[in-house]
């Protein structure tokens, strides 16, 4: 049995909690969490004990599974962990994983634990599909699509705005760029081209409307380079309609084989939980670094560095006798 | 530069010669024949050899892309090469794929080389998706579909019936299925719910066409099982209009994450060229070797032991700065 910890109880924290119960090859030692203890009861009826604790465990887990968020969260506390526990974690911001990844991969080599990074959908599984399909089609280009799903990042933004009480941001992608893109044009297309974005907005009693559109849409990098609408309702709108986690997305190359022949290759999401979905590539991935761990491997990897037959939950030199 | 020697020169070792000569990390040794070599000429201009002459470039060539068949070809002659050089072969006989590897695993190792077997898009690509989606899904069911291309399986199977001069077969997925696969149903479909075959066949003159065309609806495992539509057609028309080699396919996997949610997971290919596609993932999987070899792994290999980072281009540890 894989012995592993669950760091944090959100949406995330809640899916992999669901996905570990799924797994026959794991046992959870527990959900640690930065709240009162008692105040969390994890869906799966697992023990939670404060993160406080986590050095006592020291030795009794095999991988952590973190489950915090990427802006400040793990980049505060992964460091601190590894040294103790090989970790797996869904760190998405793809501008800072150079950094993420050399100031941990000393740690975890200092400690001889593993640190496997950027685990989920994107980067996740996305990006192996990125790798996969540039390599066998290097003359090409790629594009990756987004949605429609809630952009957490982007709902947090307007909810920043004064005046604004509750607000949810849906990325959703152009049907004109995805049919270009699958009918192999490889067009050049700029950021509004690609994606829309789309905002409910509960506004405060009495707040200036047309002035909280306005800074919506003038938001820079969060809107102003896309086509955006906002949408004012009502919170019980908002919770009714809105409170679901959906998401998807695809990615899509098409390359040339020679002047006559193209070849399209796409890797599409559809997902009725996000959260959910992450927690079960995160889970898939830390069977991964468990069987690593045990081959005496070290230090930071992503997926690109991980064989997929360790993903496998039966025997891993077995898989290819029924799905290769 | 990564030197390779392209053993065979058909369709695929065609395809194999124009992925070759893209890759600017490789450089052809030479084109290896059964034919008399000066018969040969390699749309890349690459030399031409017999394949007698190979043993005396043992140590000239870093991996050998083999390009014969799956059906007598491979299995003949793998293991003669594989005790002199690195292979990469594309075997597609799923059912005999633990036969293969065995017998070339025992004599890879005791030579110190690597044999990389069945690579290609299925098996191959699709492989990874089915070990990739099924390992992070695992309360799902998957389903394969193939086409709309020709199968040269079948098309040979036709032309062996006497009275038949030429055929194309296309094995055509069912759009009934794919419909209810998408929208998550996870059905239990038939061999005959999933695909259909199309043939379109030239008769000698003088053939009896009633006969023919009920000796292919009958025929076990290849027509017997499906709904199968022939077409008479003048050699004209089949030369016209069926000469492409284009293809494609899809792997589709919907599982529960909860009694509520379902994610639904597509890797789809839409090919001009077959064999050109197919040529360029043994390119790919060729530099692979390469770098595997040079690490000293030895023995026989598929594409679910090969980290991703070692089909890129580039250098594979930078990879992740940029794809992930």
């Amino acid at each position: 049995m894989i012995k592993v910890g669950i760091v944090g109880y959100g949406n995330l924290g809640r899916g992999v909690c669901l996905a570990v119960d799924k797994a026959e090859d794991f046992e959870c030692v527990g959900v640690f969490t930065r709240r009162q203890p008692e105040t969390v009861k994890p869906i799966t009826g697992y023990k939670v004990y404060s993160v406080n604790d986590l050095p006592k465990f020291k030795g009794e887990i095999d991988v952590l599974i973190l489950c915090g968020g990427s802006a400040t969260d793990l980049p505060a506390t992964t460091a601190g962990y590894i040294k103790d526990f090989n970790t797996v974690d869904s760190f998405d911001t793809h501008a800072k994983i150079p950094e993420y990844f050399e100031k941990l991969d000393k740690i975890a080599k200092e400690n001889g634990k593993i640190g496997l990074i950027s685990v989920g959908w994107d980067p996740g599984v996305f990006s192996l599909a990125r790798l996969l399909f540039g390599s066998v089609l290097p003359d090409g280009k790629d594009y990756t699509f987004w949605g429609k799903g809630v952009s957490q990042g982007h709902s947090d933004a307007i909810r920043r705005i004064k005046g604004v009480k509750n607000a949810i941001q849906y990325t959703v992608p152009k049907e004109d760029a995805l049919t270009r893109v699958r009918n192999g044009e490889n067009p050049e297309l700029s950021v509004r081209e690609k994606h829309a974005r789309e905002c409910f907005v509960v506004a405060e009693e009495g707040a200036d409307r047309t002035r909280i559109e306005k800074e919506i849409k003038e938001m820079p990098n969060y809107f102003s380079d896309y086509d955006t609408t906002v949408h004012f309702i009502s919170e019980e709108e908002l919770k009714a309609n809105h409170g679901k986690l959906a998401h998807g997305g695809v990615v899509i190359r098409s390359g040339k084989t020679t002047d006559e022949n193209s070849e399209l290759l796409q890797l599409s999401l559809k997902l009725d939980s996000n959260p959910e979905f992450t927690g079960s590539v995160l889970t898939a991935y830390a069977r991964a670094v468990y069987r690593l761990y045990k081959k005496g491997e070290t230090g930071v990897k992503t997926v690109f560095d991980i064989p997929l037959k360790y993903l496998y939950p039966l025997d891993p030199e077995q898989a290819f006798k029924t799905l290769l």
